[in-house]
């Protein structure tokens, strides 16, 4: 069965048409977004959530900023960098957001008229998707080489098709070695605080047919000690030059529990979390999250208002603990040396 | 300032009184306990929890089985049989409850009237009560002679006042530590599924003036690589002769993590703990609890129906990752053999 798409133009062409990833796990529900504002409220409300599907997202949803009775160049370029501004401002820290943007409002510096300027957003838009989509192919191909038939695979977060416009980093491995008829069982870390893993990850396994087993991340090391998991494998939100990894918080603990148990620990990730520029794991800034995710995370109370909270959002795995990093450029093994990267 | 008291005689003397866990950390509720019904319910409802606790109550709620007009020994003895049934039913895994029931009934045979044995059912389990109290001290002093000055601690769960009747087992070196003029920081993992280490660990540590940051489970080896763990002290619901230890979901994690980053590693529990016929960790049954912690563990769907849960209550770990083990009889270190305790 074909992983689900979180992010598709609309069957008429005329709207950006996502899974609303509020509803899930409960209801699998769509949304046609048909204005620059839909497209900037389903991303502020996290509807659409991981790096590249709001990257894509945004792309799609700029072409929605031409109302059809522009007439005017001008006007029409005003409307553009208007909602560019607008969609932007969304997630300020998003780097994939500022970098789709950018790029399809430099293409469209080329257009010579408003008929013009709208086929441009749009097939700019269309690559953009394209890519994202292919790039998942890649890094699936190439991360499911790593899996053998009948492997219980352990993985963290939300790294699949709701996190990308295709399907996914770390779960197109899984989709991929799926499809070439390999025997899999996956389990998912819930992820605390934000669950991405038992609401998100689950679901859209479950969905493709994958057979998934939901574990609290406390027993993830008892679950390999127990001999029930071959290999790991998470995504990263930053691969530091000397291949240290910045990923979702628990990823580090995950990976020490494998290193101890002598379980594989892969990595996979677009080409473009990869940051020469940062020499080692220790220069990321780690951003820590609200409070109120550990003292009132599902409506309830439960920390003490009194008690203070350590919420980091990330953390660092060191390159020793990783056994491969895969990207849709192939599979890096150690040492690794990014420092010379071509874009 | 003193930890509190989960479970004491009420001021005149007439009831029981808990602390009602429910409520917290919201809301600091006593509740007077004034029959066997109040008692049975207060225990199945988690109002009390922690072994060493619920047996303390389920003793002294037996005083509670004699109506005042209860004149006759036989229709008294059967009063009480009929409450030790009813009170042993309400957790039926629980040693402790079983153990405290046995042990007041066992002394009660002596009474030769029923104002006798009205004095001996109250004698015994306000001895019971008191022996909880010096056991945790005892654990407590031990315990502290492992903790320097300003140090920075680890913690999973509950293993303090609320678990006992006294100022706990792990906890309890913290407190006594404490009360040593100790400055001293502690890290509790909000340990999922239940949360006792946000919700009850963290409320009671604050309430008695101790700094408490809680995190989730999955950020503990990320805090220690931070270099801001100094040791871990966790509980135990099972010590194998060979010093193996069975303790709430999420501790092998810790210990594989603690290890890892050379930080030391203690379990604290009563002697009552320790059990020699079972010869290492593998033989110990790990109860599998409700997927619905998982699923459905904050009133929200936190993971679609379909997928599978895995949801062990309790790990192992093994005692190669334990640097020491405290009871009320001191400080074992290691190799551990237990085989031949005296009781």
């Amino acid at each position: 069965m074909q992983p689900i798409q979180s992010v598709a133009w609309s069957a008429d062409g005329s709207a950006v048409t996502i899974l609303d990833q509020r509803c899930l796990p409960s209801r699998e529900v769509y949304r046609e977004l048909r204005t620059v504002d839909d497209v900037c409220s389903a991303i502020t409300t996290l509807s659409v959530r991981g790096a590249p599907a709001i990257g894509v997202t945004a792309a799609m949803g700029l072409s929605l900023a031409l109302s059809d009775d522009a007439q005017e160049l001008t006007t029409a370029r005003q409307s553009l960098r208007i909602a560019a501004d607008q969609l932007r401002a969304t997630r300020p820290t998003a780097v994939n957001l500022a970098w789709a943007l950018d790029r399809v409002l430099r293409r469209s510096d080329a257009a010579t008229n408003v008929s013009g300027l709208r086929r441009v957003l749009r097939d700019e838009a269309s690559r953009i998707l394209a890519e994202d989509r292919a790039m998942c192919r890649r890094i699936g191909e190439h991360g499911a080489s790593l899996i053998d038939q009948g492997s219980r695979i352990l993985t963290h977060c939300n790294t699949g098709a709701l996190a990308t416009a295709g399907i996914g980093t770390a779960l197109a491995a899984i989709y991929v070695a799926k499809s070439q008829g390999k025997r899999l069982e996956v389990y998912a870390d819930e992820t605390r605080p934000l669950l991405q893993g038992s609401r998100l990850t689950a679901w859209e396994l479950d969905r493709s047919g994958i057979q998934v087993t939901v574990l609290v991340d406390g027993a993830a090391a008892a679950l390999m000690r127990s001999g029930r998991v071959d290999l790991c494998i998470v995504g990263a939100d930053r691969i530091a030059a000397n291949g240290d990894v910045a990923n979702k918080i628990g990823t580090y603990s995950l990976a020490v529990a494998a290193y101890y148990h002598g379980i594989p620990f892969y990595v996979a990730a677009p080409w473009s979390t990869f940051d020469p520029s940062t020499p080692s794991g220790g220069k990321i800034t780690i951003e820590e999250r609200s409070a109120d995710e550990i003292r009132r995370g599902f409506g309830a109370q439960t920390a003490p208002d009194e008690a203070r909270i350590f919420n980091p959002a990330f953390d660092v795995t060191p390159s020793e603990l990783i056994t491969a990093i895969i990207s849709d450029r192939g599979i890096h093994r150690p040492p690794y040396d990014f420092r010379h990267l071509i874009p």
